[in-house]
């Protein structure tokens, strides 16, 4: 069976994915999972974040000589922000003399966040502690995951596209004809990944304006997997159904 | 931790849950067990099922005296309609001389069920052996142990309620406007758990046209649940988060 | 992944079982199940208990037709002594009428039990709402699940066999000389199942002169498992490696 | 619940584990945690290796200032030989120019290692790639883990000693005469934690003879806790038992 954990905090030294149960024998495609992760950075609207890290997955374990070999992997992604935060992020007590400036304990929390649940929930004083890993960058580490799911995915001819169907209220008329085919012609520097340029470029001001107002707005994607063999997943017991699995794997982004 | 698995065929002898991780000392009301299993029996347009079995839990451990005593609650829910599906559904090699009739294999897979995928996964020639498992009736077995989850969240003041704000094209106009207080003064019996009267005679009719035409309605609800404290489930890992679990739970019906 | 949990109180309605992960198309040997649980009450020296009950385990979910299906496999054991057990351990708030005598509760844990331990964890008043779980009565119900994972294993050519080569001070010279054929000789009555009757008589006496004197006597078995393929288990992972794998199950009894 | 997972191969880049649940709040002892992998490397009798690592646990998550936030701790122990296996065990397709040698394959499975069966379960032909997971050095991973579970364990009054008795046919009188306090005072370098100095002397003397010709003394050794609170595990369900627990832990080693 796959598992894996990640660990990281948004500015600390990376984060890290620990994958394991991918068979031996599978070849890695290095760029392939270079560009997930790319394409994570990417999509219009995402904040400046965006612009600093640039990220690249190490391969620290289980790959030898360009292939798995059965061992977990662990995948290490650095954090080029983290040399202005050694004195924030520092994990000996002592803070370090250099590395940015040391900043304010956080202690304002932020609806809609976990920063007010996990500073009751651990007994943080500074929400920093909890908005660090409660952080959207923390994604980073499952995409690298999933980006090496997806190669093995790949070589029993099973498929991953998706596209962004809805922005607020805009919307393509009919999602569902959106075919496999057209959704993975969308080119990889697509800002937003809708196949209808005109509504794109609707989207993009509308997410502009959004911006401008100091708000943000909703949307919808579709994701569409070709090529599934019948019988993954189980309905013999209710942690075995694929549907359940798929949600949670969603829901819990 | 609390964990279960349920166990049983829709026409075998009964359906089976093990519950384990309910602490000790709670007091089991065995009439409020039992009324959230006929809850889930009741609902407009169920099928002819619902008025053959009329579900009762029997506990067949971790229950001393009415409280809760620490080890795993095995809780049994007979099938009333067992008596006429012996010869089909014997565990033995042999079929009994009594008891029902001897009902065909079933071939033909339905589409939108488990039947196809499910044969082919487990190589069943008889789709009965996949239908008897992938069936609704199952949660039967699920409603037992939330029904004792319920009454132990209960003690802690978290309280749910849930009600139907849409059936078809037909929706409450604004759906979050519906009180926690408002959902739960719902009757027990009502036949949809609206809280709009004059929408509910619609969406009967619309039930009543929908299987004429031999089809279904789609529909939507709302759970709400109330006096959760922070902190429950948490950010640290993909699969602690409680909106992945719920969603999984969930989307396994 | 085959996985079970059991549930049931020592002198409650029943032990019970759910087993899942076992393939479609198993065909049962119920004899040979029942003959595993035959086998676990016998034994020289074993309490007073064994000659009250005599286990059959009832199939309630998962077989058809003499066969596995797929969905998991409930198994029933019902407690023979519980109608003279009704009025102590009652699963309803108010004792019944009938039903054995009601016993006053126990208040002297005894050491080497989970009595004390137990008491103090769960919060419980009368210690037989622990001694009940933490019986080894419990192992009747994972005998159950172990004789169909037996008989799984069977169907790949996997073989087990067991002997007792030790007992207090009394031993078999060369306890690895003993073959696993010559361990699957010993007949399903022998008393001890040790390889050599003399020694045998000797440790039978042994057991009697203990419990005359109120004792008991330590002893060590072997179980000889032949047919195994490579490759179960891994050394990927701590908790993937069989040897640690078969040690919890072993330590946990 | 705690958890943690391990990656990693013996002359790979480095050994990483994440380890999971560790409360908030928990002041790291960095150098009591490196002291712990120091002990891993000591003991009289071991491989050349040892005098090459000298392991030290980088932090790289959940702790900052010296605290432990709550998230998942990812820890670092990197392999200082690595410099001279990097054209041996490189991860991408292409060996690099410098590093070490290029080694060949290893074709000659050892008895008693894994690398046949790991080579026929993953179908690899280079037997380095069972070996270099299926090794010692894994443990170092483990220790970094167990390290910051003992210093959690201590801030309960938790205290764990342990001491070497048997070493093939030599053996301390009565062991379990040996008590906490006496196997605590064993110096941090005592080369084989015998707590009696002439019999430690003798296991000395026996390491040196086998390893003169060849082969290899088993040993025996008790690890003794104190202030263990009554309650941890649990003899509800036979995979919470501590007893399993604690012997999987062992035997997975």
């Amino acid at each position: 069976m796959v598992r894996f954990l990640t660990a990281g905090e948004s500015h600390g030294q990376a984060l890290i994915t620990i994958l394991e149960g991918i068979p031996a024998g599978l070849t890695i495609d290095f760029d392939a999972l270079n560009a997930e992760l790319r394409r994570r950075q990417g999509g219009y609207g995402r904040g400046r974040r965006m612009a600093i890290e640039s990220d690249r997955a190490e391969i620290l374990s289980g790959v030898r000589n360009g292939e798995t070999i059965g061992g977990p992997i662990a995948l290490l992604i650095r954090n080029k922000d983290w040399e202005n935060w050694q004195q924030t992020m520092h994990v000996g007590a002592e803070a370090p003399e250099t590395g940015g400036t040391r900043r304010a304990a956080v202690t304002r929390p932020r609806p809609g966040h976990a920063d007010l649940a996990g500073a009751v929930k651990y007994g943080r004083a500074d929400l920093r502690d909890v908005l660090e890993r409660a952080s959207a960058r923390e994604t980073a580490a499952r995409v690298a995951a999933g980006a090496i799911a997806k190669q093995l995915l790949s070589r029993f001819g099973i498929e991953i596209a998706s596209h962004v169907f809805a922005l607020g209220p805009l919307a393509l008329d009919d999602p569902l004809a959106v075919s496999f085919d057209r959704a993975r012609q969308i080119p990889a520097d697509s800002p937003l990944r809708c196949v209808d340029d005109r509504l794109a470029a609707e989207m993009i001001n509308a997410i502009d304006r959004a911006r401008e107002a100091g708000d943000t707005v909703g949307g919808a994607f579709e994701v569409i997997v070709r090529g599934v063999p019948p019988g993954l997943g189980s309905y013999t017991q209710w942690d075995r159904k694929l549907d359940g699995r798929l949600a949670q794997a969603l829901m819990s982004i």
